[in-house]
């Protein structure tokens, strides 16, 4: 750690901290929002109208990304600033104007049936804090990385398709065992999300559901809380299948569906998409499905050019099914690493957590990095080889922050 | 626990929960609160018109309750729904149009000096959840409890005027040391307020300005985060001193000097009132001081009558400066005792806690408390005995909750 300069001039962390609050937010249930999507005068689309607008970045209707300098040093992240992705456009509003008649089917155990949102509050309660991430959280450094003539579609985050959520609801297993037990056989947890499919196309085509393997029946959360609030219709209330340490698209919005199931589904989404395979290869069910995921981290202050002297350099780190367990830093671009200590509350093994190191930027240029290990001792690589749907990047390299102090 | 009846009908726990997003926020940089308070049409003050109007209870411009039904389950307290108890009306918005130009003065040490927010933000990082508490909260138990003649004066806040929140800014032990230490025969920590004081009055008489002791030098934390956010004008933003375990009257908004004193301040707020004294007495500096929080614990679900059946009771539960350890929960009125199990992670010593226990509620009448006990052994008494400015409530019977089940 370098010599305190505290007499040193004011610089700029990362942006502007104002304004404090988000903006109008437009509730769920009173027929404001745009169940189309369409982008408003701020450019937020109409059915997260009341978000940050300073803090998103937005890329289309169903893709809105963190801006990296707003993250934040909560640990948990405001929903006002967290990202969204959807596969299809979400269900009409009208769905949360009477979140307890809401009704999930459970199928795959001794007595199916299906019990409305407040049957389901009466099972139980839990509360978990999970890394909800794109699966494509960091495709850009992959599409940065292809030879020519390769191509990786796909929205190009960097960072911020990830947020630290506290999630409340029923654990799937307390649902299950009232309804007496799995039924035989059963191999995967299937969920079904309640969105209106486009006419016109396969329903197999379209339709977001998801197979994970039967081991997660016993940390599926069936959420009806985000962060302590109702579950907002832009992240899948009024009830969402929160499966922790999993990538996003398997934490299923607006779920509809519970399924115990001898076999994954057949939806495209499921066969078809979300498979970890080569650049320019075709995906297929006989690869692997993108579940779990992978260690990571990324530095989020200090982000611009600034003064030299002491600073504080934070970030996050998290293991997706594993707890992380260290998390590095080093600001010559990887030549030399310091442990940097987490800071606040530890919120379990599928958070996230933040670190916060006080080091000393001498003037210079100067290439900041983090590298996590999760407490099953894998550690984030320098490079993630690009793989063809730009799936679960975790190399250290691609959120590099490069910066001059003077 | 009881038999498991899925199939019963809904009924309703606790308050309908939509609309999912809170009312409207006005960003507080852009000039839109009113700074003196004014009501607005929705009945909130203008300061904090971007909070959710339906989970609140205004009781007067500076005293904004929340309401029990609208705790949630995310241990966290979400901003929009956090109370609001101010001694002095905030300083006009202007303060937090430039954060980082905010200047603190750190006294009583080697070296002091005026720091702006900037060079706070370079000395450290840290995050802490802590129980932010009115010293007032449940006065009203105790101002029911009160023999003909006899008067307690203030808000008479229930349960809702407290909120569990993750402070993120920088240790003030960290700042003392990088200011050459505390000055000698310091024994308490002293901040002041950055209210402007309402003329014609004796600034004394007005002035926020707390002392806490000494020991609390290693646990404060100098805040300009709340919940991942730029700490609202309305929450004390752009810094505020966080005493963790401490009652809120400690935890100085706006803060604008930090002082090691050797001793407490002889303002008003501190010397004459915050004091434990008997109904009818006369406060004085001599009684204790209103500092650390008593262990409490009250019940958040269910609040309303209902069908009998399998029922989830939940709740909060805290110690103060110490980590609350067990919680119990009578379904009739204290004569028999279940243990709770807390769900969720732990926050820390200073977060609340909350609990679920799955039971059976057959029909009839029901009375629903708990009683928590804290790491030091110290347990929630029946009854608080009442004192003259009604303070530190944490008596398990006030807040019971009386229902039917038919």
């Amino acid at each position: 750690m370098g010599a305190v300069g505290v007499a040193s001039a004011a610089r700029a962390q990362g942006p502007a901290a104002d304004p404090a609050r988000p903006a109008p937010p437009k509730p769920d249930a009173k027929g404001t929002s745009d169940a189309k999507g369409k982008p408003d005068a701020k450019g937020l689309p109409g059915t997260i109208a009341w978000k940050d607008p300073d803090a998103l970045i937005v890329h289309s209707n169903q893709t809105v990304e963190t801006k990296r300098g707003f993250i934040g040093s909560g640990i948990v992240t405001p929903i006002g600033r967290l990202f969204i992705r959807n596969n299809v456009a979400p269900p009409p509003d009208g769905i949360v104007a009477d979140r307890d008649a809401w009704r999930l089917e459970i199928a795959g155990v001794a007595d199916p049936r299906t019990l409305t949102l407040a049957e389901l509050k009466r099972l139980g309660l839990a509360s978990v804090a999970t890394v909800l991430q794109c699966s494509g959280n960091g495709r850009k450094y992959m599409q940065d990385a292809l030879q020519p003539g390769q191509k990786i579609s796909g929205t190009p985050w960097t960072v911020g398709a990830a947020g630290c959520v506290i999630w409340s609801g029923v654990p799937l297993r307390a649902v299950v065992d009232a309804l007496g037990g799995p039924a035989a056989g059963m191999r995967f947890v299937t969920g079904t999300g309640g969105e209106e499919l486009p006419a016109g196309l396969k329903p197999k085509d379209v339709i977001v559901e998801r197979s994970v393997p039967i081991a997660t029946l016993d940390t599926v959360l069936l959420a009806w809380e985000m962060n302590g609030e109702p579950l907002p219709l832009a992240h899948g209330g009024p009830l969402r299948m929160i499966v922790p340490g999993y990538s996003g698209v398997n934490n299923v919005k607006y779920v509809k569906t519970v399924a115990l199931t001898a076999v994954e589904t057949d939806a495209k989404i499921q066969a078809a998409s979300y498979r970890m395979h080569g650049v320019g290869e075709r995906a297929g069910p006989g690869q692997p499905s993108i579940w779990e995921q992978p260690v990571r981290s990324w530095i989020t202050a200090p982000l611009e050019d600034g003064a030299a002297g002491r600073a504080v350099v934070t970030g996050i780190a998290f293991g997706g099914v594993n707890a992380v367990a260290r998390v590095e830093v080093s600001v010559d671009g990887g030549r030399s690493w310091s442990d940097a200590p987490f800071i606040g509350p530890d919120l379990g093994r599928y958070a996230w957590r933040q670190f916060a190191l006080a080091l000393d930027l001498p003037a210079g240029t100067h290439v900041l990095v983090s590298r996590a290990t999760d407490a099953a001792g894998n550690v984030q690589p320098e490079e993630t080889p690009p793989n063809g749907g730009g799936y679960s990047y975790n190399g250290w390299r691609g959120p590099a922050v490069s910066l001059r102090t003077a």
